[in-house]
């Protein structure tokens, strides 16, 4: 388990890539899903249970890690793996989008970024040296270079402008990242420039120029509709290098790493099934079925007899919906482990049909089973449709 | 697994017993600690982590589950240990308790009680009948009678009529057991009286005199000091019939089920140590430790490191407090199953002390660990010394 980070990519069906990556503690299938450890555990999971789901890598989010308990305790503790039980890979992200998502009174400039701690308001000072230290101290796998996120919409100039801060940073994390990596580990550039694709495309090349082992497509899933993120992916992917991994940041839903795969995507990251799990939705292979709704007090049928995950045929959707309505914490538990145990079915599926030359049909019959769900009513009272939310 | 009820007493070790049960569900090895699934699940834990923390046997709450999802539409579903997936033995209390302490504007008289539902404000009516049609719609392997429980302290008339109540109570639930029983089940009564040794006599005397498959002992834990309710067990105990098994309801801390053993009783229910969880208390080998305080926060060690509960050897200390400081459901989740995993550590510790003749010097031990994590300051801020709580 100490081979360093390498990257293959095996075959590939029209856009749609099959590869692994190996990294320090082990390796991972691709297309891959990554489920969100924010505060050290991914919510509602031990993980045993997230192993269970077949996930193969977790995110760590610098942001919370870096206030609470500190990199430099997890660090002393023997870093976040062992912290966390955890022995598999992990990527860090590198703290800049909730920084600009969660904290309050920030301040940014060339140097890097102010801001007031969103839990007791201490004042801290991420710069892309100190975020890829604190990723060291994290012992990440896969750590991220400090990049600058805006929301969408966001008017050109300020867009170029974030851009290009990002692409120094980028030039300063790789430098900083030489000089104290681990062993082995690896760093992702950000590739910015909001819906713009002139933009995009500079950022993509000035950053293969400086090079890294990964690519991510960050400022994305920032409230634009999907059709407008998908683009950015589909004209974004051809400027980054074949042989290493991309990786689209904080994406989303099942359609979406579906649509996004189809463009060439290899990594994904997202709070939707564990949040959505805490607020009584599943995601099956008949939708996102909303177990709140009353139609299934007296359902006895599982949630999906046919899952290959034993929690989505060990309980009956009737059971699911008396936890979820009598607040009670096993049914965010349950919820949140089949809804990554979907996600990483829905992944293992893309993997196979990519490797059988059957992206398309796979595609297809994915959508027709989530209208089969529609069309049966399943996902009445559903408030989960549509783009990924925001983080965290 | 469809033998009928029986319990078989093994040999004693003084006032203390080592017996087993058999239901249509499977055996129960005695003294037993039953963990608490209030409604339909023991809060924060997946069936399979309360099996293999040891436990055989839960205690289900007719009041909670009559309320929601109701007891018919449970049956419909196919009964509690389908509904919640634990197909081992279930004890039903009969809701006396609940609706004396929780519910509203209630009314009792010789009939039964009516009372508001703590919900919604549904007016519902429990009678000794009805509680025992809920408790065989839940399917429960061993039922208990309706009873009127009272806190302590009270007029030894107030207790007295209460007692003759419950009396009178008993003979009709038994009389409505013997009527609709499920094949193989069994029923309970149980023994009132307060802390007046007359009245207890009286009670136990009578009851045995109807004839029930066990005893319980009831409206202890209410309130009283430790004392108090160890010399009601004591006096108790000595009336009950030895071939039949005796269950002291809503107790207790790990002393109070060491204490209660070396008395002569055989089984226990208490949300202590899933609740105390929940609250970032950790019970132990040290005594009751409070994760919440700041001296675990670069704490490496393990929980305990020679647990026999593999949870309590994976997360340090530091983690555990990291997860309780960050509300993390994960914390309250680990720290429920090691707690119930303690109890039952505590229960086989017992079991074999008893079947080798040696219950007075593993006593001694046990109190002599608790006594060296107290002197080590590892139990410092603590908040769960004492009597237990009050369910729920």
């Amino acid at each position: 388990m100490t081979e360093p980070f390498s990257f293959t990519l095996k075959t590939t069906d029209g856009a749609a890539r099959r590869g692994e990556f190996v990294t320090p503690h082990g390796s991972v299938q691709t297309p891959a899903f990554m489920p969100v450890g924010t505060q050290g555990t991914v919510k509602g999971l031990t993980p045993e249970q997230v192993r269970d789901t077949g996930a193969e890598i977790l995110l760590g989010n610098t942001y919370h890690l870096m206030l609470r308990p500190t990199a430099e305790r997890v660090a002393e503790l023997g870093g976040l793996h062992r912290f966390m039980n955890w022995p598999r890979p992990i990527l860090t992200d590198s703290g800049g989008f909730q920084v600009m998502s969660l904290s309050q009174l920030r301040k940014l400039d060339e140097q890097g970024v102010t801001f007031k701690s969103h839990l007791d308001g201490a004042m801290f000072h991420l710069t892309p040296e100190r975020a890829i230290e604190i990723q060291a101290l994290l012992g990440a796998d896969i750590s991220m270079q400090l990049d600058e996120c805006l929301r969408l919409p966001v008017e050109r100039a300020e867009m170029e402008r974030a851009m290009a801060l990002s692409l120094r940073w980028a030039e300063r994390s790789k430098k900083a990242f030489e000089d104290r990596a681990r062993p082995g580990a690896a760093l992702f550039g950000i590739v910015q420039g909001g819906d713009d694709m002139s933009l995009r495309a500079q950022s993509a090349r000035e950053l293969v120029e400086i090079g890294f082992q990964g690519y991510a497509i960050g400022g994305l899933a920032v409230g634009e509709p999907q059709a407008v993120m998908l683009k950015v992916v589909e004209e974004t992917t051809p400027s980054l290098p074949a042989d290493r991994p991309r990786y689209l940041m904080g994406v989303g839903t099942p359609d979406d790493l579906v649509e996004a795969v189809a463009r060439g995507v290899d990594m994904f990251d997202c709070v939707m099934p564990t949040r959505n799990g805490r607020h009584g939705v599943a995601f099956t292979r008949f939708g996102a079925l909303n177990l709140k709704n009353a139609r299934y007090a007296d359902d006895a049928t599982p949630l999906d007899p046919d899952s290959p995950h034993p929690l989505a045929r060990a309980y009956s959707r009737a059971y699911l919906h008396h936890l979820v309505k009598a607040g009670e914490m096993l049914g965010a538990i349950l919820l949140s482990a089949i809804n990554v145990a979907y996600y990483q079915t829905l992944m293992a599926g893309m993997r196979a049909a990519i490797e059988q030359g059957r992206f398309a049909d796979f595609r297809d019959a994915t959508k027709k089973s989530w209208a089969a769900g529609l069309a049966a009513g399943l996902q009445q009272g559903n408030s989960t449709d549509g783009a990924a939310s925001l983080e965290p």
